[in-house]
């Protein structure tokens, strides 16, 4: 940020009065522009035994698998951002379940939210975002194209609780950036 | 929103191709600034069979009394953050427990999140965010007195989960203002 997003001046970067961060601080009309970390929401659907996947056609991480997700929006909840994400990546009818993982991705700036879901018909629209949906058994899940490590670890966590049957929600840190 | 934060210049409120939402988008330099919702994370934290909580210096809600908590920073994960609230609300020493209570806020464009926490010293030291900090057995919580529905129903949870002894997270909507 160079500007100031309320009247266009130049910005300062310093810490403001009983602040202790370098903050984006307008001299010109006093205006202090906080940058927060952003939300990503998402879901894994399930169609009687396979789980739907996208394939990416957007960068980051193009042409990678990955579950429907993306940056929840304003006047949205976590549940109403992640349905809309599958219709907008897949075009899939779903059944919204529970909250199912949430997991901190500090070095991105990001916390993921991903929702279980039951898919209601085998049927899928995917949007420009996509270059393709599909859904994959547990044995033919494509684990080394999967787009992002939230996405790996909630199929771990999805396999694991489906021996039990019991699906908590799973709270956790993926603490340092994926090796080059 | 009224100027470019890259470029300085006046933006414009459309919705860019491939997009369905309004956005400040600049046309000089083609930037496109997204607004997103914000997380709010805290903690409960316990004394023994007290807890913890700080009556506001700052508006909203000043002179209420809430649990620790504040605005998510970047590079921070939301059980850090909520530790660096705690420190700088009470200052209070804490063992961070589990995450607790995980609440939509979608008219506040917020998520909250509180985590469990042991107060290991009763002294405190509030920061300039709090007139006071002190313990509250559950009989004397300030009911008619707390800042925010976010804090009231995290109390709420962890009384009710206190009479069985089991703690899980809970995930829920708070979908509508509050009243007047
Ligand atoms: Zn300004
Ligand atoms: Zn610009």
């Amino acid at each position: 940020q160079r500007y100031c997003s309320q009247c266009g001046k130049p910005i300062t970067q310093r810490i403001p009065p009983d602040d202790n961060r370098l903050r984006a601080v307008c001299e010109h009309c006093g205006a202090v522009h906080y940058q927060n970390p952003r939300n990503v929401v998402g879901v894994l659907p399930v169609w009687q035994d396979k789980i739907l996947l996208c394939r990416r056609a957007i960068e980051p991480r193009y042409d990678k698998w990955t579950l429907p997700a993306g940056f929840m929006e304003l006047g949205e909840t976590t549940a109403q951002g992640a349905m809309r994400e599958t219709q907008e990546e897949a075009g899939a009818q779903i059944e919204l379940g529970p909250l199912y993982t949430i997991i901190d991705v500090p070095h991105a700036e990001q916390v993921h939210f991903f929702y279980l879901a039951k898919v209601l018909s085998e049927k899928l629209y995917p949007g420009p975002e996509s270059i393709e949906a599909g859904f994959f058994s547990v044995e033919d899940i494509p684990w080394q194209e999967l787009a992002f490590r939230t996405v790996s670890t909630t199929l771990e966590h999805y396999i694991a609780d489906r021996a039990t049957g019991v699906f908590p929600m799973h709270h956790y840190d993926i603490p340092y950036p994926p090796p080059r």
